[in-house]
């Protein structure tokens, strides 16, 4: 094995996933464990990164770095947000350290990205930033990083982040399946793409009405438009599409044509295979897409960020 | 006491509420019981409805009819739907009947409506119909009933329920406040107006960015532009905003003008209080604003229909 140079942390709110890095970037080692900022009690992190990556720490006495919620007000240190635009060097120049009780050895902690549009409305991001200064994407584009609380990140031909716009699509799948009268007639079973495109278009055809169009998974249903097991992608679906209309108007470039120069989806394979498959549907142009996984760019994105840093010596 | 004439019960999900009205249609006595059709098992509804007005039906040989969710697949007889546009008097004509195990006394159920938009989308409902019927609303106009699912109905001249559509505000307010990171920080309190029109603008103004809008109740709470005991009635009020952006634009008037020529709220109180303050704020035009308590319509569109049917002698 290479020797390491850096042991980085995607430490996010239900999890924390550690690689160990060699000289090059390349991934040589990963663990993880369900250590979230959640699962942390204050006061509880020097011992949940020994129970995380404690051998490494013993064995490689190397530069440690983390993002992600590990940086928020619940997390080990609040790391204060950086504002865009924002360039990665002057993020890999506000981390924000914290002693580990491994004598002089600190853990540096990314800060969180924010922006403010014109309606005053802040958004916020923590982990995804990496992922984007990681992505090996075309430098001037659009990065999507589907999930929970979807990212839409502008990036500009300099390398920097110039805005962003969160969406709860994941959140708001979960809940409305889990807790609303929308999952009760759903019977789950493998993914059914005419559903979830049927889905795609009807949120991208009335981003206007949202809450309305919701309802229309509970009558589908209800009239047999659509068979039980066919809800959940539909649900899927008439969420995406509806991210998508909203996002394209809202990065729609400065001399009003509609699509971005390039589009990058990071994170889950499955996921993202989704977003391509909707984006394919209805995007108004055929600018390159590109998929990473999500892993690989938090990798990246800690290593970029460390040696921008000088953690690399 | 006068002598009664009919019972009429609003029999829905969660609670059944029976009136016992007089020769004009008043309200003698009324009593309510949380034996809605959810709480009920099949075969059960005979014994429940004893449970709810046994005395009554003992006391009183008089006609019985409901509406509402008793009438589902899900209640004690399927009552299908009828189609809009819709008149009372065909709604009168398509009652469902059960047998009670009173002798040859039976309960009348009234059917659902159901309507479909130029995109195939169907909706439903069952029970508002009734309340619209009862509302004593001008007979042209919209009416609006709040509630875990709104709904919106189009109302002729010739008293015709032309179309309608469901929104689903309070079933994802409360999802949304139970379920999902945005109750995170909320903590409950007295009502805030400003909090809540501050949301109502917010949601007004950005229906087409509906699942992207939510999120700044997080972050609205994140950085401290909103107290912890703002943030419910923020969350309340994009909702009824982003509600009220859509409806209209969905009902607007066919020579392009945008506002209805009146509008009446029917249901709980201080839910009706809120979208007229939340209409007042926002609405195109100064139509005329009537307000009626859900029960008293719900009376008095049981009477209309029973008398439409025949059933009062």
């Amino acid at each position: 094995m290479p020797q390491p140079c850096l042991i980085a942390l995607d430490w996010g709110t239900s999890n924390a996933r550690a690689s160990l890095l060699g000289p090059a970037g390349e991934s040589l080692a990963t663990c993880s464990a369900a250590l979230g900022v959640m699962a942390v009690q204050t006061g509880g992190f020097p011992a949940a990164l020994q129970a995380i990556c404690g051998e490494w720490l013993t064995e490689w006495d190397v530069p440690l770095i983390a993002s992600g919620m590990i940086g928020s007000r619940q997390g080990w240190k609040e790391a204060p947000y950086l504002d865009c635009p924002a360039q990665l060097e002057a993020l890999a120049a506000s981390l924000t350290s914290v002693e580990t009780g491994l004598g002089e050895r600190r853990l540096h902690i990314v800060p969180g990205l924010r922006c403010q549009d014109s309606g005053g409305q802040w958004d916020v991001m923590r982990g995804e930033e990496t992922q984007v200064w990681g992505s090996g994407a075309l430098r001037s584009g659009l990065c999507v990083l589907p999930g929970t609380h979807s990212k839409w990140v502008g990036r500009e031909a300099d390398g920097s982040l110039t805005q962003f716009r969160t969406y709860m699509t994941g959140e708001l799948f979960a809940v409305l399946s889990q807790h609303s009268i929308l999952g009760r007639l759903m019977e789950r079973g493998p993914y059914l793409e005419d559903a979830f495109l049927t889905g795609v278009h009807r949120g991208w055809g009335n981003p206007a009405h949202a809450t309305h169009v919701l309802f229309s998974v509970r009558t589908a249903g209800l009239m047999g438009n659509l068979g039980p097991d066919c809800l959940a992608d539909f649900l899927s679906g008439l969420l995406i599409g509806m991210e998508l209309a909203s996002a394209l108007e809202l990065f729609q470039t400065g001399d009003g044509s509609a699509g971005p120069a390039d589009i990058c989806f990071i994170g889950d394979e499955a996921l993202c295979a989704r977003y391509v498959t909707a984006w394919n549907c209805v995007a108004p142009s055929d600018c390159p897409v590109v998929v990473q996984k999500g892993h690989d760019a938090s990798e990246r994105g800690l290593w970029n960020i460390a040696r921008a840093a000088g953690l690399l010596g």
